[in-house]
């Protein structure tokens, strides 16, 4: 599989995931992998996703505008670049965001997130 | 140097040199270095920096407003994740930005750009 195409594959499972599943991005992170969400460090699969279920709203659509992709030289791993909307319920605009993932291989041929870093580009 | 100051550090060099002296970004990056500039891959230092210093804007200036770092688990490399403004003289309005640099440290004790991935984010 071409390096954009598995991008913007893993992109699309995570934000569905996201927005229909949260519980399950836990699948996507391990124990070593640290997420930065608005400036505050979290690491550790477990911590990284009781942080994501407890963002105070429920219901989010997430649009993706770009995926960018590059090889980083760890591992076989890949770093996943995106910009994309996020809409909550309820509220009338959609809030614009940047994120990027550091992908490692897995030895089943899959992938997991060792770092993701998430910022909100307030206008 | 703790990895939150060292990327301050390396952002604020990286953004005035690039308002003030755009050419001297080559000692930034190496042969095998890669940037993706709007959905644009370029490879390698003197066509990255061809590219930086052939933008169709001479004076520009980048105000940050937020750098966040991680450990990329590459060789002691390191992420940073910037948002941030530029202005171009002459514009009204700045324009929103965010990147991402993966940098690796030399045996020097420096680091250069491994990654660089830039995008607009467009209002």
């Amino acid at each position: 599989m071409d390096p954009n195409a598995l991008s913007k594959a893993f992109v699309e499972h995570y934000y569905t995931t996201f927005d229909t599943n949260r519980p399950n991005l836990a699948a996507l992170y391990q124990d070593g992998s640290m997420l930065t969400f608005e400036g505050q460090q979290i690491m550790g699969s477990q911590n990284i996703v009781t942080k994501l279920t407890s963002l105070p709203f429920q219901q989010c659509h997430h649009s993706i505008t770009t995926v960018d992709c590059q090889p980083s030289g760890a591992n076989g791993g890949m770093l996943v670049f995106v910009s994309g909307n996020l809409q909550l319920a309820g509220e009338q605009h959609a809030l614009k965001f940047s994120q990027m993932f550091h992908l490692i291989p897995t030895p089943q041929g899959s992938y997991y997130v060792w770092n993701d870093i998430f910022r909100l580009n307030y206008a």
